[in-house]
């Protein structure tokens, strides 16, 4: 039922860590901002992993990640100077390739804190192990500048497979993936384009609608139909259906997104519902 | 470093099941609504998956938790009547049981067709195949009582482990938390409690507060301190301290969480900083 045409896409996972998510304290809006920007440029986000602020949880869902194949592995959180900021052990550990002291990030690190020094927020320009602890990365990895915070990210080569992994600070992570992973991300992925469209069906309950989308799925294969609903199927009916396909020329593919959106139409109207664009 | 007596408590994982995940067009609140209401009854949240709505990302997401020995594994979204709504059969999948009628959940699904045509919401009291398909689940299940929407929960006894299927919306999702499944959670773990406190930080930044974080925490041993930056290392610094702990009698842990943020607030203060609570 799912459209093969999802496993021609270049493959992301992204992987967040910080108790912070564990225990519900903070929403991760970076994976969604994350799957969301991978979306539009053409990958397909297949899995969104949180763990805990520890070595061997980020590790291992590191390792399953690789080990399933996927293309790109983005991580969030866990680059700062704190004992528990330990990313970059954990990738170090599933790739199995020391910490070592990078120069260029070191550089990068050293240049924040002597800005801060020079504007007399910081006392003594001391690069302590905390803040030289941000430069040590797994050894071949490339350093991604970070124009907002002080930790850069990190880029990996691991075969063919990518690990990019981003501060946990929302602006910073954007501030990387927009200026400093993007590039890089479309060099290396095939150029798709997701096309998609908004119907807003009133009452027709879910149960009464499946049928109606699988049909019109079965006619056009390459779209995907998802129901939302908004309302209780109890109550007053309303679904959101949201019909997307991915494709490399998106304008061959405006017509029959027409064309399903008009079947859908006449459908609901036939079951005594309204849907609106 | 991470406090041992984690391992001490009764582990969970949350798997959200839904595309709008992995393409970023809805944010996983249910995810953290669960961790949080999970932690506060004294639950360890191990791990938050998203997957695909595919069956076999479905299933072996499923078996993973299964494997890693988690005692919980809480699921959300995919119990509806659409084609694409598959947790069942993926978890059906996983524990190697197949799905068939279950006649309480037919039952409690036939009352809610019955009640929407009685009020005139659906012109026949038809159970169709994609209604009936909410109350297969796997052999030895037990439903849970949905009072918001149609689709029941689901409770599957795994050995010593247990798998329980939420619904995605909402409003469904805590109802059956709350009513139906929580009182089974709750005799099924051991009593723990987590108390905390936050301070806020200003004018230190993070990279200079970490030797301090490390200090305190290796006073205290049972209390974990992690930073959250709330301003810029580089502007203006703020930093949320989140002081927790996880205990059986919350009475004890009042004093010596005291003296900790009191150690904090004196070390803030002599590296010309102010801790707030």
């Amino acid at each position: 039922m799912v459209r093969k045409s999802q496993h021609k896409q270049t493959t992301f996972e992204i992987i967040s860590v910080g108790n912070e998510l564990l225990i519900g304290k903070v929403v991760n809006t970076n994976a969604s901002w994350l799957a969301k920007r991978i979306t539009e440029i053409g990958g397909f986000v297949r899995r969104i992993t949180d763990v805990r602020d520890d070595l061997s949880e980020i590790s291992s869902a590191v390792k399953e990640a690789l080990k399933r194949g996927t293309k790109w592995i983005i991580t969030s959180g866990g680059l700062g100077p704190t004992f528990d900021d330990m990313t970059l052990s954990g990738v170090a550990k599933a790739v199995k390739r020391p910490l070592k002291l990078n120069k260029r990030a070191y550089q990068m690190i050293f240049e924040k804190y002597k800005e801060m020094f020079e504007r007399g927020i910081l006392k003594s320009l001391d690069i302590t192990p905390e803040r030289r602890k941000m430069a040590e990365l797994p050894t071949g990895a490339i350093p991604l500048q970070n124009r907002v915070g002080t930790a850069p990210g990190v880029l990996i080569k691991f075969g063919r497979q990518r690990i990019a992994c981003l501060p946990g600070v929302p602006a910073e992570l954007i501030d990387i993936f927009e200026n400093e992973l993007l590039p890089i991300i479309q060099k290396s992925i095939k150029r798709t384009y997701m096309v998609e469209r908004v119907l807003i069906v009133k009452d027709v309950i879910e149960s009464a609608l499946a049928p109606v989308i699988k049909e019109v799925m079965s006619r056009h294969p390459t779209i995907y139909i998802k129901s939302h609903p908004k309302g209780r199927e109890s109550g007053a009916s309303i679904i959101e259906l949201h019909l997307t396909t991915t494709t490399s020329s998106p304008e061959k593919i405006e017509k029959e997104m027409e064309q399903a959106v008009q079947e859908l139409r006449e459908k609901v109207a036939a079951l005594g519902g309204m849907a609106e664009q």
